[in-house]
């Protein structure tokens, strides 16, 4: 039965529980933050429901939980950040805030960093550019689900791009989403249901569209083909070949120029033992203030976003979202009310 | 009839016409060597016969042929440039070059350009990058052909992203596609087959999906409603929110942040007269040596390409390919061979 959960009690359940298995104080709040700011924005993929898998990685030896993040090349605007395979919310706040301080410094800063772990949902990081009136962007790679257009296998993983603008009027511009067309939280939602899936979305071992959930999922588990589609699904037609190129430009910022594990390296176990994953994740910071200038900015931001909102809507539709919209309308609610976590959460 | 003309000569000709039109020998250089390099690479749709539209540019005064860009604002690695309404290859390689000197000097370079014109391919600028063994990230926007999800009207371009990265063994990589599912060129190349559309690329002046080609480009040159469908389709199911949010992106990075046009204000003509497009790009040139060290990073790259290409091929599949494959081999052949120009282009 689904219940629901005030947002600071969860944050305190989950801090303790990060704390007993070694996590310092500081860095439990960067993990539970992350998680459960996901739960509230309505990205439940991506909330509490992880901790689980945190706990198990620590446990079985691929997430050191007191391991703290190393800069391991530098210079005014750019920065190479070794995560010593740690929590991958630790190193991501780290990288983030790496790259604003560079910012405030210079107007731009470009963190890249290796040997991570899952950082959670990416928009989290991009958000910590808004604070300062800064542009943000950041990419993670992740474990191979996607399959290469034309191909059997998945290759790489549903590596997501999370772009945030900040305005004045208007909540912010944040765009946050993995570059196949559906996370595989999206196909276990399927396969519980017992729904088909929509045509274009995975292939099954033959390399080809399929609409079964079950059998792309268990698929996956046991590497026997096939996989989650890149955004544009099978093929070209419908620019396949574009999504798959970009879950391989998340890959080459985040992991070939970081030097971490890219394509199908990204595993938490090889050979049946323990393996660290070494994600790689990339964090840049902008400062319009060195462009047109911070108020036009924003005051440019917030027009364009009505323009959008309040233009023609298609026949039959009601409302144009901008994107951030859905999310921070959800935040506000379940602040309020609270946030439904299913049983097996609970 | 069709005719394979040498790229030498096409080259020559181009040359010859714009600086009959007032344009400075270097500039139609910058001009003619990107539309014939993009004929070369098999990108007919931006090739020579967009000479056309820039002749009636300067003709009709939307194009100013002897502007040259001026930079309003610059740091050690940041740049804002005027292109003072001039032509777009000339705004766009003096950013992109301007990207590559700060990329010299400090690792990373970021440059936005207003006030400019259409460019040409954005594939161009990134290659760039590659001649110094920097990554390249070039955006464009364009006039409106898009339409947001759930929205009647097109509201934004197709607004490019070009991506390049160095390698050694393998030809480098280069990523280059209109955040649409598809150009206008293809909708063009069906009306003229008089072929129905797919699913999915377009829709009519209801907002929603149509297969007539005819239609959606009539309904655009009026601005009856509808045109060119996100990358990910019509609605949220394949993703159509997530081009949607690429597409936005690109204006944001080009135009809001460089204060340049952005959304349906980028067009030539206003109440029946020529109108300043007012087009914005952005250049990125990147310098792997500050981080994974240069020689690193384009092994992996070359390892991750093999990894790609080697990789199994769904049933009935030949080839997997990597981004910017298919326009090196069509290079090597047009170079050798000559490249075809329909007879209209002729």
């Amino acid at each position: 039965m689904e219940r629901l959960i005030n947002w600071k009690d969860l944050k305190d359940f989950g801090k303790r529980v990060l704390i007993h298995l070694n996590v310092s104080e500081d860095d439990a709040e960067h993990v539970i933050d992350n998680l459960v700011s996901s739960n509230l924005r309505g990205i439940d993929s991506h909330g509490v429901a992880r901790l689980q898998r945190y706990v198990s990685g620590i446990e079985t030896g691929y997430i050191i939980p007191d391991a703290q993040p190393k800069i391991t090349k530098e210079s005014a605007v750019l920065a190479n950040v070794d995560g010593q395979n740690g929590l991958g919310q630790v190193a991501g706040t780290f990288g983030m805030k790496l790259a604003i301080e560079k910012t405030r410094q210079n107007g731009i800063g470009f963190v890249t960093v290796h040997n991570s772990n899952h950082f959670g949902y990416a928009g989290y990081y991009s958000l910590m550019a808004l604070e300062h009136d800064f542009l943000g962007i950041t990419m993670t790679n992740a474990a191979p689900l996607v399959v290469p257009t034309f191909g059997r296998n998945a290759l790489f993983g549903t590596n997501p791009i999370a772009v945030a603008a900040p305005t004045e009027r208007n909540k912010a511009w944040v765009m946050d989403f993995a570059t196949s067309v559906v996370p595989r939280g999206k196909l276990e939602v399927y396969n519980r249901l017992g729904k088909n899936l929509p045509d274009g979305w995975a292939t099954d071992e033959t390399g080809h569209m399929t609409n079964d959930p079950g059998r792309v999922l268990k698929n996956l588990l046991d590497q026997l083909g096939g996989g989650i589609l890149p955004l544009g699904g099978e093929g070209e037609t419908y620019g396949g070949h574009k999504g798959y190129g970009l879950g391989v430009w998340v890959d080459i910022f985040c992991a070939v120029l970081s030097g971490s594990n890219y394509g199908p390296a990204v595993v938490a176990k090889k050979d049946g033992k323990p393996n660290f994953p070494r994600v790689g994740h990339m964090f840049l910071a902008l400062d319009p203030e060195y462009f047109v200038g911070s108020g036009n900015f924003k005051n440019t931001m917030d027009n364009y976003i009505e323009l959008l909102k309040n233009s023609e809507k298609a026949e039959g539709e009601k409302r144009i979202y901008v994107h951030g919209e859905k999310e921070f309308e959800k935040q506000e609610e379940r602040e309020k009310n609270g946030i439904p976590l299913d049983a097996k959460t609970v």
